[in-house]
């Protein structure tokens, strides 16, 4: 399946090696020797990377059409990157998710942190969902899928081709039932004591966010008894999670029916429909209305989809979390908890946490931060990037 | 107690009233109009601050001899502070812990974010130990404990008049048992269901340090059948945790015999003694010679003192924690976790980060980052003062 002999990418002058040998995993493209050979490699084919002066950095999967011509998969330039090869980076990660949960239902492989490059495979028992967002997992679908169900023995296998990831590297949109059958009905899944139910051939991603995971546990603890508003719920992320921690009533807001209908299959199989009511509208107007009809609630929080996705969007997706909050604040009795949450790059910490300040303060209220959270253990980040934590928590006080 | 009338402190040009407004709790000496009279307020006196144009601002503590010259208490121009006044900051600070925690052991008060700038309170179930460390509160201690057995019904206050906080304010340094009997033993403190002995009056800052709640929690939910190193332990926070979490063994590391005597008491407490070893040494010095020694473990934490405590200790601070985390690393075994906590405010996330990958590069090990926590809840954030953010805990996976 792979070659024995393997073309070579060479760093030119402005190629930082020192980054490579630190760890960076990657090559942009204004980095290597750019000769018609280069130009020539096929997406996704592995290659020798070396630095200027011919030492060899490590084995790299080459994509040409990418920013990312190079993505580091082993320093060890004798590596063979097969089935084996993935069954060791799948059986590294599993260890990790196996110490930190008991029920497998987790991200198994979280791309660069987990070294394997482009590449996300979400577990739900016995099935798992494998975004290749990179072109060499593309053309090794078959050797990873393989290592999969050998490390792991899941018995079906969905590949999920969709999303921004994908077309950066020029990958088209696919999704297939790799292995097995596709689940006809939602899978339900345990996390925090909650049952979410995920639609992983037909929901958001890969059908549920296990990202919010410590963040859900968080809410949690502040719902007891209390009225809890889960804006931008999807299939009832926090909004369940409270209910599983003894919440009195929560209404979940979203613009997905679909998303609603799995929330309220969810809240079903907990035994709490009768503490759980459904919204569908518009996020923004939802909150209007519902401050115009004086509804407060103990606990409100807003998990908006990634309103500045990249730098271009930063300062209106900035504005967009701001106003979130300023909408938001006025609903949350006195004493009351406020979570607000950002999936967005280019909104750092700060830059988040002051918006939500700004927008808390518009709505004539005042907030101390009790918690600021990020995405769970099974989302590790690699020390140089500084990007991949894309995923914010802030919960105040008002 | 208090006057009817006060005095007036104004802002002058530079004065920010724009930033009080919004809600920034403090008025640096180089903002106001520094008259005589001003001069001559004696330090703890509440005063009315004006802006540039005679408009109140609202009350606050004034204390001519400290660079943060006013401390906004309260923006109401008509607040009397009083026994009341402290009663309602206190009861309202209380409802939070109480829907956070199930037992009584928490930070009560965390200063400016609970409404009572430069006060500490940190309760043990019937004790609570009361760090004003603003002149004003000095000045309405007795106001202030009244309120504080009013609101809490805790039995003992003891008084902790230490540390680097009331020098800053030109305040001297005493301890005292203000109401009821200095208790004659540790007390036990219940946390993340392990058992901490506590000495409120000889131990250090208020006898135990609430704020690592969620980060001892993180590392025990890691510990289960592991062995555990836990340097610079004080009385065993994070391995006392990992052992009641069900760690296979705890060694613990510090350099104080009297803390690790408290250490041993908590195990004992747990009935895990036989699990829980000590070694008194120089951290630097024991993690190196546990290294030559061989010893290898599944989870090390290390939880320093404030390497970095302000702007002019940052750089050596920094290269401290990368010291640290150099030694630390070969004692992980592969696939193990490294724990590394700074509480140092010039130490920012992103440096105290890079110079822990750092350490851990030099010492030839690579690392995921699989969580980052602060302080818990019960250390609220003002929005406005990012400093008060002190304590970060990043976790890698070698």
């Amino acid at each position: 399946m792979t070659d024995t002999t393997f073309p070579t990418v060479r760093l030119n002058p402005k190629g930082d090696a020192r980054a490579i040998r630190h760890g960076f995993p990657w090559v942009y493209a204004n980095e290597v020797v750019m000769d018609r050979r280069t130009k020539g490699i096929k997406a996704g084919t592995i290659a020798l990377l070396e630095d200027a002066d011919r030492r060899p950095l490590g084995m790299v999967a080459v994509n040409p059409q990418s920013k990312i011509i190079c993505r580091m998969l082993d320093r060890d330039e004798d590596a063979v990157i097969d089935q084996a090869w993935f069954a060791a980076k799948i059986t590294r990660a599993l260890a990790h998710r196996d110490r930190m949960f008991d029920q497998p239902f987790y991200r198994l492989v979280h791309a660069e942190a987990d070294g394997l490059p482009g590449v996300v495979i979400d577990r739900f028992g016995d099935t798992a969902v494998v975004q290749p967002n990179a072109a060499y997992a593309d053309v090794n679908i078959e050797a990873l899928v393989a290592a999969l169900i050998e490390v792991t023995g899941v018995s079906t296998v969905v590949m999920n081709g969709t999303g921004r990831a994908r077309t950066l590297e020029g990958l088209d949109e696919r999704t297939d039932v790799m292995v097995g059958t596709a689940p006809t009905s939602a899978i339900p899944v345990q996390m925090n004591g909650t049952t979410y139910m995920a639609d992983v051939i037909g929901g958001q991603k890969t059908g549920l966010f296990f990202d919010q995971r410590p963040n859900h546990a968080f809410a949690a603890s502040l719902s007891k008894g209390a009225r809890v508003l889960d804006v931008f719920s999807h299939v009832g992320g926090f909004g369940l999670a409270a209910l599983a921690a003894g919440a009195g009533s929560v209404l979940a807001v979203d613009g997905s029916q679909p998303a609603l209908d799995l929330a309220e299959q969810g809240a079903a199989a907990m035994g709490v429909s009768d503490k759980f009511a459904v919204r569908k509208g518009d996020a923004f107007d939802t909150l209007t209305k519902l401050a115009e009809e004086g509804e407060v609630f103990d606990v409100v929080i807003c998990d908006p989809p990634a309103f500045a996705p990249s730098k271009k969007t930063a300062e209106a997706g900035l504005r967009a979390y701001e106003r979130v909050a300023r909408l938001a604040a006025p609903l949350v009795a006195d004493g009351g908890y406020l979570g607000l949450c950002s999936c967005s790059h280019a909104a750092d910490l700060t830059k988040f946490r002051n918006a939500s300040s700004r927008g808390i303060g518009r709505a004539g209220r005042r907030g101390q931060i009790i918690y600021t959270g990020f995405a769970g253990p099974d989302h590790p980040l690699m020390p140089h990037l500084a990007e991949t934590g894309y995923l914010k928590s802030v919960f105040f006080r008002l």
